[in-house]
């Protein structure tokens, strides 16, 4: 931390591109347009507990998108988002026993916590009062924090995730965040039992991935989606067992009170009443997306029938780890459209749109190059 | 079940005062008004299972009130309320073993259910999907059920609640509902562990008592509430350990995330999204009243920490039975204005505007006099 950017706790004017000792580069948005451009920057050196990754894929995720155009008010530009990154270990520091040069590696959306917190002392970094984001955070010595859409990225071993052999470094990169919001309060909330019956609305980033851990837990799944269209994707590429379209009265009146437990994986704003009456007795509602305006909710719909609305935010990094051995065991990956860097433009704005099935994936290793 | 009044699953055009075999007297509600006028009506005889019971004493429930002015919009007229009943048995079936003649003995909100679905099964009818309440209900039978405003009421043993030696015939009555309904959730959610710091919004029926429940249990207790001027109430002669006005910004955010649950008795329309921000990570908000309108909720306030809201409806017959002996053996009671009979009007326009402390109860036993 000698490269600390604060004096007194005020932020030294140093530039991205000095503050550390070694250089980076990547693509970087520059104001709330969320247009990206080539952006050079630095890293810092390797510690003791550091591992260097060279970056070779990097998913974007919805959460990018809020960011770089500033919908949550709290970006810092320019930003480099991206944490959803697979990569080559290239360095690691002399107390680094879990990983060596060559290793096929994972780093989600956290890249340090306080580690004495009773979070980070159960394994739920993502709880610390401390954490810091992969990118848009203040790391501990100062210094803004620059995500996936770049050329390699320095972190500390604890939050490294190995990849196994049969992983996929493209397709297996989206579950660093994606898998894991939709793994942890499964396993949580103790919708991981065979025979239990899962609702998954919407079916995107998240949705299309709850869906095939949901089977690979042996669990009835049913799509819940307001496009009728999807029907054929969610039951015969995904493997749902069912498929319930949320506008149709009749269908969701008959699936009342079948549910044990629901992801609501839709962050645009929605009613979430009526998939409340889907749920069986002490049913759970779990809200992994955000929507930017507040819920509407009738008392009524958690009293009878004493239901809950849980929300849930990543998950641990052992858990993490957990979940990539998981889907590696069950060969769960993401539907992936690979892109190269210098189509990020593109992407984000299809993204915006929808139009993914289901997420992009940068193809960092081959097509980003400094200018 | 002889005097059914169901033919080919019509009603019958039968009165209320001759549709069953007993004469019984109350006061009924006629119309949304919900002025309460003399009611002659009819119980069935006492069957094999049923327990007699002349009533001494009844709560006055804020659901009462609802029920009465059809603001629930499902009320059928004439209602007699009243579901915080306590009496003397008067006549036991022969298949009665709990209870003997001259037993004191609670009624709560219901009265039968089906026995054999997932909730009854595990001692939870008030999950039964056949769940009969004690009034403004359709009994098995195809009757109403008259609730507690009343002289006497004949009910299936199961759901006939013992009274302790020590526990008084008045302040216990409203245990049978507002005890209930805080005491469930605090032992569902874990908000029954020493040393957890429970919070507590709204110091009416159940709040007051959810305090002393949460302190009998060894749980710090604070009473959140708009009202400044309810401090020395809360912390002097209920015994909570703290006070926070919820319109003071300054102790809001000095007492951010140090709640582990809060139960919200409110059933007004008020903003839950600050009362989140209270609560520890994982921390749960129980809500136990319910506002006319649609909850508005920040979908952060639940991802950020993954909180969850989650709703109660009473409390299985296991469990009020369970919650009436805990109460017992600590001497928690509800603070009570006794009423009589005929000033049940004036008494419900003043629950209507909130002047109680804390709970109207009906001395029926001494005040109801047939005309």
């Amino acid at each position: 931390m000698g490269d600390a950017a604060t004096e007194n706790g005020v932020r030294k004017a140093t530039s991205p591109e000095e503050e550390h000792p070694r250089k980076a580069f990547g693509w970087a948005a520059r104001d709330a347009s969320g247009l990206f451009s080539p952006f050079a920057f630095s890293r810092r050196n390797n510690g003791d507990e550091d591992v260097t990754i060279k970056i070779l894929y990097c998913g974007m995720c919805h959460s990018d998108l809020h960011v770089v155009r500033n919908e949550w008010a709290r970006t810092a530009y320019p930003v480099v988002p991206g944490h959803e990154i697979v990569g080559m270990v290239t360095q690691v520091g002399g107390s680094v026993q879990k990983f060596k040069v060559g290793d096929r590696v994972g780093v989600g959306c956290m890249v340090n916590s306080c580690g004495s917190c009773h979070g980070c002392q159960q394994g739920l970094e993502n709880h610390c009062p401390g954490l810091v984001f992969t990118y848009n955070s203040v790391n501990v010595d100062g210094t803004m924090t620059y995500g996936g859409y770049s050329d390699m990225i320095v972190v500390d071993q604890h939050f490294v995730i190995r990849f196994p052999e049969n992983m996929p470094s493209d397709s297996g990169a989206p579950l660093l965040c994606a898998g894991i919001t939709v793994y942890a309060p499964m396993k949580y909330h103790g919708l991981d039992q065979p025979g239990k019956h899962l609702g998954v609305v919407g079916l995107g980033g998240l949705g299309h991935v709850a869906v095939r851990f949901g089977k690979a837990l042996g669990m009835k799944v049913t799509v819940i989606s307001s496009s009728p269209g999807k029907e054929k994707e969610a039951t015969e590429r995904l493997g749902a067992d069912a498929f319930l379209v949320s506008s149709d009265p009749g269908r969701m009146q008959a699936a009342m009170g079948t549910m044990d437990g629901i992801i609501d994986t839709v962050s645009a704003v929605h009613d979430v009443t009526p998939l409340m009456f889907l749920l069986k007795t002490r049913g759970k509602m779990i809200m992994a997306g955000a929507p930017e305006k507040p819920l509407q909710l009738d008392a009524f719909s958690l009293i009878l029938g004493e239901k809950s609305i849980a929300g849930t935010c990543i998950g641990g990094v052992k858990e993490t780890q957990e979940m990539i051995d998981f889907a590696a065991e069950h060969n769960i990956t993401a539907d992936i459209e690979l892109v190269s860097m210098d189509r990020v433009n593109e992407a984000m704005e299809r993204l915006s749109k929808g139009d993914v099935r289901y997420r992009f994936v940068i193809d960092i290793g081959n097509t980003l190059t400094a200018a």
